[in-house]
């Protein structure tokens, strides 16, 4: 069923599971640290797979979304803070493609690959308090915007804010480093630890008239609102990653380190029934979730592909299947990140071994947006066959 | 993903449909009744359809499992006893094709072909009270079997039967009006009830040693095995299939006849914020079953197409995916013929509209092999690296 | 903690466990025929327990709801259609009490003792379709009711009517042979089969003014609504009941015909892990709920007995606490309902058992109310503070 | 049904109340920092609530078990660790009672009373690397103990060892402070953080004759073995302690801080249906575990009430219900500090809120010993009716 792979996707993720093995080295060491993981975003850097959605035309690796999940889902295996900065990256390149002009598409897709830039999220388009005003020619940008992924060390921002002109929201994306722009260190959370999700604050920060995206120059159709697709399937192979991630390391350590219980009469942790019987229960429900994110996976490579001729429709049937697969995984991912510990064992719960990381950085990142919400969707088509209106999270 | 779709086989699910159209008219009914349902068993004759699964060759319709499936599907969702004895046709067909040599495949094949006949299901091997005994160039056969789902009004049987003269169980496939064979119309059970699951006696039957199947002409093989693969996928596609029926009839009802509760605060039974997220809950349930059996087919089919080549590790990880769909979709057939209820109301309880059927008809077939030891096995594979050991069940 | 027993109403909870033993040995037959148990009716009125709740200056046995309840969770664990005609009874005998004047109450308690009478329920308050118009000094019923319990061989009817001059619904108590009433014989529904809860017709039946309950002489008061307390924990006991009787059931049966599966390595089914697992988790909910529903017992004898000076506070605290019972009894029963049969294995459903009666009792009794709206008024408590709303279901 | 509150108890339920009020407001900033809570078990030391269970004869307060869970469970919903290290205080403090003479007990409670001593727990009998040489008229104790929780600044250590001459595991007490004890500092764990729950060593440490809890000098007693009981209990009472602290931490936030969710409709998260429902649910659980949990404390206290006239089936059916209990508050507790996310949405995961050490801790301890172990023992006595068999966790 793997159709889109080739040799050549195959060698991206080789790669990116060989950088995975490296960020595990440290993942819970940098856990319990914070902060930003400088080191490990120049590995990215330096490796390419920044330039993975980008077309070849404009110098990138041409790779689907189906690739850049799977390459994510490696990263978020070991290290969702990586995987999660590592994606909004690719969330953000595509910006002035979803939002902007052919020149402004182009432009952006060049100087990336020029730059070798890091991209991150500044959109959150429920905190309302960025401005923008006309100001000659330009524009100046104020405010602040909270849940700022990734903006540490990032070398461009996509930003959403009010244009006091029009009173619409306006999507831009600007130098990190550009004067007035304040990146605030204060993500301090209880998961997605090395995400850097702070704040940021904008003070009188010029904005080029060809920084703002695709102001009125086009109108309004289905591919404009594929981004919140491509952002909840994200979410949806993170979850599965982090999931997938905790899978493999209780099962290393109920090989390796769990002890049979007093009265189970086995000789071996391996071979006690209520053991093999979670394994069996978790494996079920993780192939289950597997199975509906890579199929929203097709779905939505497809989707991308038709760009402007997408229709409605399909574009809604892509959010269903999404929707669907991310509910799956939020709750396989809750329950195997909370079910490893029975089939490891008190001894599991050493700081030393950071297992509850699984736990508090799904727990952290499955509250993205509510997934009883989600279920309102998924429960307006399956008995109302109304598909998911277009919003930033449908 | 559709790859083994093609116009013909898209024809043979349209008229599957129809014919499900037509049972469903009457499925209430019968279902209370109980017994054989002897016309829709001569509609299928008619139908064509028994001849799916037999290759070109012979003059069958040469369709994969995975339309076969589909076939059977659409079967389950209005009458599952329906789905059961057209299915154990086909499981029964393939035989001697697994079972038999060269060339009692092929004369089963044929003859098949030629007498359109109705296979069914005696070979229930944990029931051992059938002998088979050497008489001059032929054998008897004695003793009873239970379990005999499709007896009643089928043409031929395979029967499993312990060999005086070896000890082993053999396989054979003899006519059903055979002298001395009884098929007691003693089948009475909550569900499943027009399936002739009842029991059959055999006295002093003559068997002839073509019709023992394959003793002695091949060394142990995978593909030997691969009828409990076929088995229990075919029991996983009923159970989604029963459940798919249950949730469609469920929504046309809420649709058109449940009221909305007093103190709901909505207008119409479809507003409910509880009603809606049961309708979610039940789809992604139903998609993660549907997208695993989906998926668990296409393996079966190309381990089919291997034939004697299948290696023990392809069968057995075919095997695995089977019992995980298995267990999904037993799973998800149990919650919503439940939760059918709460989405419908106090009034779908009337017998006219026959609704608890789905979950009599899933509750007893879902017994067919325990659930538990499905789990297990695929916990074995999950933590222990093993496949699931063939046996008639796995 | 059984402060309430005293010798005396152990003396009917044995009474009711031999009249429960009677009734179990045809349970099977009667459910598959439906109908009225004119012979167990009989049986119960010969049994003096319907005086169960009348005070014994009336000449009642004077016991406690505790005590009712239980001799009706005993009834429930082998026939829930007994347990549910013998309790609304006695829901129906306390009419006049809670609605009508002393004078009412009085009189229709001696009366009931006088004849022995068999009360019932034709109340349905969301049906309606009947109307009281006053015609000289008395009125005129007219118009019908569905959803009658026990209507069929009783002695006098409860029922709600729309009263043409004040257009308010009144309580009103008849005599079901009076002229003009027509009990019908239409419920067949898939559970509580011998409950005829069918409809009746009015055609203009005489009322006499003094069988109209309390009009105008009260003020409303909290215990005016007491009698939903009651019906809701009623309700709760009988699933209750439903779900330790097939507990009951599926242990002896294990214990005595349920074999070991193939691959379990035990000897005997008794000691098949999973199967000790199920009976585990299933004891654990069963004793939570009956846990619940015994403590909501306590409260709502208080209640009972505070009479006129029950406080809405009280009032509300007693309906919180009966309505965590409600929704712990319905999930616990129909989890056992099902899961019995995972520990009896595919040989329990043959008919002959009718150990499906569970499921289908508890299945349709359930739907007497939304669980979800139980749900949302426990939650208004625990997160809002608000007690429920009285009405007729809360 | 408070039968053993007395205005004395609920004066120490209120002292325990506002102990708890103080330590919530540095849980969050002791939790991260983790090592001994010094200021808070010099404030226990003060409070008089040391010596709850020690009998009046002794100067002790001799409040009963009830009372003891009780004020644990205050200190849980604030801070598990102190609630853990407290009552591990209660379990050491009655050690010499259940295990020693009539002498050693008398002798131990008057010292912990004289000394106002402060118990730990370093009994851990699955840790086999004690032992206890025999040298003159005294011992000499040698080897490692891990999993000592409240060892540092206790002052008196309840310790196993294996006695060298007879090869029986004997239990002793000894002071913390003397010469050869070494309490580390190590344990670093992702919950139950200043538990002290570390390792300790011995070499060649002194131990005299009298500090050996009775050798020899009684015949094996089901009151031997209440202590499995008094530990299981502990643990129900701490997880369900933890619950109901989180559950009141959501709902604080949920009614000040959560903000409606875009598509819901409402103005108020208060309002949202689906916020509404989780409440609900988590309500009902919490009270039949609540329920569960003080119907197991009534019993317990009776059996050790009786003391050394306990039978071995009232211990058996003690230990029946304590264990379901705990199966009911594990699952509870588990599911509440997950879903208390759901209810307060992504900013409650700051982490200077701390919300996320409800899960850490109650994830820690529930792995005291297997909950599945658990609900075996409990099938065990469902289905055959076999008590659970004494051990160190039954």
């Amino acid at each position: 069923m793997q159709l889109v792979e080739t040799r050549e996707s195959e060698d991206y993720i080789v790669l990116a599971k060989s950088l995975a093995d490296e960020f595990a080295q440290t993942a819970v060491a940098r856990d319990t640290k914070g902060g930003t993981p400088k080191q490990e975003r120049d590995r990215l850097r330096q490796s390419n797979l920044l330039k993975l959605i980008i077309p070849k035309e404009y110098g990138g690796l041409g790779q689907t979304w189906i690739v850049t999940f799977k390459v994510t889902r490696e990263f978020a295996k070991v290290d969702s803070s990586i995987a999660h900065i590592f994606s909004y990256h690719h969330l953000g390149v595509v910006i002035p493609h979803i939002f902007g002009s052919v020149e402004q598409k182009q432009r952006y897709y060049s100087e990336t690959i020029r730059n070798n830039w890091f991209w991150c999220n500044a959109l959150n388009p429920l905190d309302r308090r960025t401005t923008l005003t006309p100001e000659n020619n330009h524009f100046r940008l104020n405010g602040s915007k909270s849940f700022c992924s990734g903006s540490q060390d990032s070398d461009i921002l996509p930003i959403t804010a009010t244009n006091q002109t029009t009173g619409k929201l306006n999507v831009l994306a600007i130098p990190t480093l550009r004067e007035g722009i304040t990146v605030h260190d204060d993500w301090n959370n209880m998961g997605q630890r090395q995400t850097d999700s702070g704040s940021i604050t904008f003070d009188n920060v010029l904005v080029h008239s060809h920084e703002i995206l695709g102001i009125g120059d086009k109108p309004s159709q289905p591919f404009d609102t594929i981004r919140a697709c491509l952002t909840q399937l994200n979410l949806a192979n993170i979850y599965l990653g982090i999931a997938e991630g905790a899978f493999e390391a209780a099962k290393l350590y109920t090989k390796t380190s769990t002890k049979p219980w007093l009265t189970s009469g086995v000789e071996d942790a391996t071979q006690d029934p209520y053991i093999i019987q979670h394994y069996g229960n978790m494996w079920v429900d993780l192939q289950a979730a597997k199975s509906l994110t890579d199929q929203a996976g097709e779905l939505l490579q497809v989707a991308w592909e038709k760009e402007w001729s997408l229709t409605a429709e399909q574009r809604g049937e892509c959010a269903l299947y999404i929707a669907t697969a991310k509910v799956a995984a939020t709750r396989v991912g809750l329950d195997v990140t909370n079910r490893i510990f029975e089939v490891m064992g008190a001894r599991a719960t050493s700081a030393k071994y950071g297992f509850d990381r699984y736990w508090r950085n799904l727990r952290t990142f499955t509250l993205h947006d509510p997934v009883d919400y989600k279920v309102k969707d998924i429960g307006n088509w399956a008995l109302n066959e109304k598909l998911p209106k277009p919003d930033f999270y449908s």
